[in-house]
């Protein structure tokens, strides 16, 4: 299959326009019983593509602009040491992943982005060329099936990051990079500031944050990342993708530190008006790539796109299934339900956990 | 379609199996961004059928037995008030649910069940005619698909639920009867236990709950429903399908009367390890019908097979991608996260919120 | 010193007079310094009497129009296993507390009552006599002391109540009795309205409950006295002195269940505002003598006192160093103390507890 | 009334001892009937001297070393803004304040402290000689009374404690002072060493922070002045008297900012437990003048000085009336209450606000 000529992601954001990203696939398909909790590779492409292409068509459905690749952790090293899918390669797993999401992009005008994340052979410096190596070999995929545009994404340490970047960008392809750090700065203990001007140096045209934190320290993180850029004198675009969950007890190891983590994260999952509050916020903050990671389903991407439709000048599909801010409840027939049909209702609602042995937060692992 | 030849559901339960329901459909198709919220109704069958096909899937790979068809509130009076799809008749979407139902239920083992609610034209004895006539017309085309049995579910008057009974059975297919009552009793005051003999007098062979309240409520109701028909010297099989949803300060208008419904329950969602307590509960109380309404995924139905996976024998095909009690995370390259491949780990975690600005509690509308 | 001639709890009571009881000694004083957890005697009236003195005019002050003497679990069998006080008699307790609650008494207009509660060695009807004894031992004091009225308080069966009421009544002075039990009733499981029947019936002009459970719950089992007495014809005040304490999770065994008891209850005392609630509700609910019980301070019996002095007629002394309702707050230099002067601000204030790392319920352990 | 000659402060601190201070005074007294909150003057030592002094000896029984004289915004600016006792001056409260304490304080082996505290003329650098002469006259009443050493505390500007130093100093009286800042510095920025540096250069033999937050944050900005201090080569002993009220919600504002102030923190009183751990974090931190300010009750400051008997070398005598961490609990009746006398039970528990309406944390107003 062959993308369709349509803008690309820099034209795009190039005008100024707002691109919603998608949702986390993995969590998400752990629930639906088709990706293993632990090693979470994606074996699933290959072995169930029917709920891969389902889960990529409501997220498009929800208002998402961009198809992101399910190749998580498609690595060989990875897909070895979890030993879920004996039978199956990761080119195996990238080229079907890949064809899955040109499929479902093309049903609406959706960019399909291909991504790599961190590897398990880091180290130090010493790993340079054993890590931009296994990045090569899923680039190679990439461009064959020729992705739309590359993300290295889920990075710890930004000198990992930064090598990623290197390799994608001789594909000429564009490139953007996300680190999964905390406001304080990555593991090395790099801060925001200088994570994000070593990346746009690197080659990164949208850099940004996603995974291991919520969106408010998401969009604390962000924040420091322009600062620096704009210090530096150095323009890029920036992109964020945080958790779905509440995690104001995390340190930097962010949401795996949590005892919650990973079969007992309901009670933390974001709402859809937490997900109003946060698009504002980060469209306020000049942020123009916004969408979610782990525990985004498809209802809080839509979200995104009902905030964001004055800017965007349109709603997506599967808002023909939803009334904004709960005027779908007009109709109820219980007046108790009817009063609910409210905006001031639901953002001013201070949710109930319906846990009294429970506490509002944990004291992290790590 | 035709049904495949095998093991009808009295004949199941009669020899002491217990059989695993589904889950919610409604609620997780309406996050999937295919229903409505406010009038709940089901098009989708019609207009997205792989939708449907794939949660069905998904419940079936979990370990259900039995795949509802999804045409809950599809009778016209529902239908034309939410305006939601005009040009879709009940007939046409109770039909395609039928076939998607068994299309899956061929898939695996299971059985099909088509189920009719409470009705829109219910007021007290005079109405008995009106609504015995919507049940008829949906019956019709269920008989004409030949489901394997028929289920008069989500009737919060008993006098409702008796009057479906008593068309279904015209059938001569199994019938099944669930009330969305407190343990309080239905909203005419009349406790479980008096509610359950109707209910079997009317000749339903298998009788319990379903949706409102909260597993915890749900037994106490089927405990109940239990003395009841021991007391009247009747026999019956026991289903229960709660809510997938923490509320423990419901009154009897059940989780509709909480602020929170429908918009942001998120905080209230049961885990997986809450399920394991509630399947074993549930079957230690001589339940053999255990499933869950609202608010129960996929991985809430994968929760109740593998708890009950002792007494069935077998895992249902989702487990392949589970470690049972977290043991998948043995292998994790983290102690902190490697300490929690335990099953003490999870069943004493008191699950924190992170939101430190919320009550565990609300005071319900209704 | 002798008694001053004043109107007693009887003729106040009958004229239809609010009478305001005072605190808890024991917790508080435990607070203090004087009494020692786990066997809670009073022999701080003979070791400190200032500091008994000083608590008992701290109540007077706040509203308080009775001081009951600092007798509690002033027997012997007590006393003895106590240790607390080798070389103390309860005799000699009891005539100083008498002494002490005398003289503060009569710095205002206040009545002194000398009360009983169980003792160690009932166990069944064959403990007649004995409790009977220890009972008559206590009373001889207090009449010696020419109290001017007695209370049975404290008893968890009913049954033992009624022969301490027995006892007292022999003395010819009024009589009050309260159980500390949870609205289901004694530990026999001698349901609210029976007990009050018995306890009328044996001579108790006054009746109701104190300790053990929280003022919401207190409520409920007076109410159900009061039908009770009503349905068997009988008259009597009616009485209440519960706990300063939240405790919704409280089993039948009172917060000495709860893990909290007796080191880490803080966080679960009422405030003032709750106090106003508390004694309106019980107001309209028929009861005249509203006191409190542990966990009651003296700004607790104030905020009884200001939101009955409608009623009443007149403020305590204690409210010249108050602003009803915060209005004190008015003359604040900073804007948003000064926002808090209004009723509005604390009756809706839903108080953080300031520990994000600690539930809102426990599960008791009795 | 003369002092009986006993060690000084100076003395104690240079040998290595650990000095337990008092606890909190107008919020106790508030509670108690005898101080108005909003003002919160000192007129209750002159209207109800018995009640200052029962308080005091409270301390005392719980192991202070030390009494604060009641003397908290007595300057003349604040009694009369204040209204509350339009007949007394504050000369004769400081008078009267000073022989209550050393009263008090030759019944055990303590020493009297007198202390100033912010003024309400402090503006600028203008207002110097102002505020001096506010502090100048309140010294000539302590000094005349011989008070054993001099505080200024709850300071909010180092600037204003500067001044006030500079004042205490020229009577050659040893002079502690504290800042009620928070970890971010004083109210115009300037960080915790830079403030300990500057009073130590004024005369303050002792320096470092009392009230507004809680003794986590107390801690914190104790050891950066610490820091400060060692990095400037300077020598003090440090001095810590945090609130008795966990609030991680404040903001530099303190626990005035919180809507809860001051009428509703009942749900954030530390408990003894939480003291226990307070007192070990303080000595490790080479604190030695440990005490509590408003929320700090008698119990609290008697598990100080429990916590730190290894060290002292004794008990106080309201140990009398208390086991170490529960031991008294060992004689109980009940087997469950009984099962609490162990550090563990205390140590681990996480208590319940039994509000389960009511979230963990606030948005501070300010």
């Amino acid at each position: 299959m062959t993308s369709v000529k349509r803008k690309g992601i820099l034209e795009r954001l190039d005008a100024g326009e707002v691109v919603i990203g998608d949702g986390g696939y993995v969590l998400q398909l752990e629930r639906r019983g088709y990706v293993k909790a632990g090693h979470w590779t994606p074996e699933a492409a290959v072995e169930h593509p029917e709920a891969v292409r389902q889960l990529h068509r409501e997220f498009l459905r929800a208002g998402a602009d961009v198809m992101q690749t399910f190749t998580f952790y498609s690595c060989d090293d990875k897909l070895d040491i979890s030993g879920n899918a004996p039978n199956i390669t990761c080119q195996q797993i990238n080229e079907v992943a890949c064809d899955i999401a040109r499929e479902v992009a093309n049903e609406g005008g959706a960019l399909v982005c291909a991504g790599v994340s961190q590897t398990g052979v880091y180290k130090d410096r010493s790993s340079e060329s054993e890590v931009k190596a296994i990045v090569k070999k899923q680039l190679d995929v990439f461009l064959r099936k020729d992705v739309d545009f590359l993300i290295a994404e889920y990075f710890a340490h930004v000198e990992e990051a930064v090598w990623a970047v290197e390799v994608l960008v001789t594909s000429g392809k564009p490139v953007a990079s996300t680190l999964c750090i905390s406001p304080k700065g990555d593991i090395d203990r790099v801060c925001p500031a200088e994570c994000a001007v070593r990346l746009v140096k690197a080659g990164a045209k949208i850099v940004g944050v996603n995974c291991h934190v919520d969106p408010t320290q998401c969009l604390n993180t962000v924040k420091q990342m322009k600062e620096g850029l704009d210090t530096a004198g150095l323009r890029a675009h920036l992109m964020i993708q945080p958790l779905g969950f509440h995690c104001p007890d995390c340190t930097s190891a962010g949401y795996i530190g949590l005892p919650e983590f990973p079969f007992a994260l309901e009670s933390r999952v974001v709402n859809r008006w937490d997900v109003h509050k946060y698009a504002r916020e980060a469209y306020t903050a000049g942020i123009r790539y916004i969408g979610g990671c782990c525990g985004f389903e498809p209802y809080h991407i839509r979200a995104l796109a009902e905030e964001l439709a004055p800017e965007r000048g349109f709603l997506p599909p599967a808002s023909q299934k939803h009334g904004l801010w709960g005027s779908a409840l007009e109709g109820s027939s219980k007046p108790y339900v009817k009063a609910r049909a409210s905006r001031s209702h639901w953002e001013n609602l201070k949710p109930a956990s319906g846990r009294p042995l429970c506490p509002s937060m944990s004291i992290p692992d790590a």
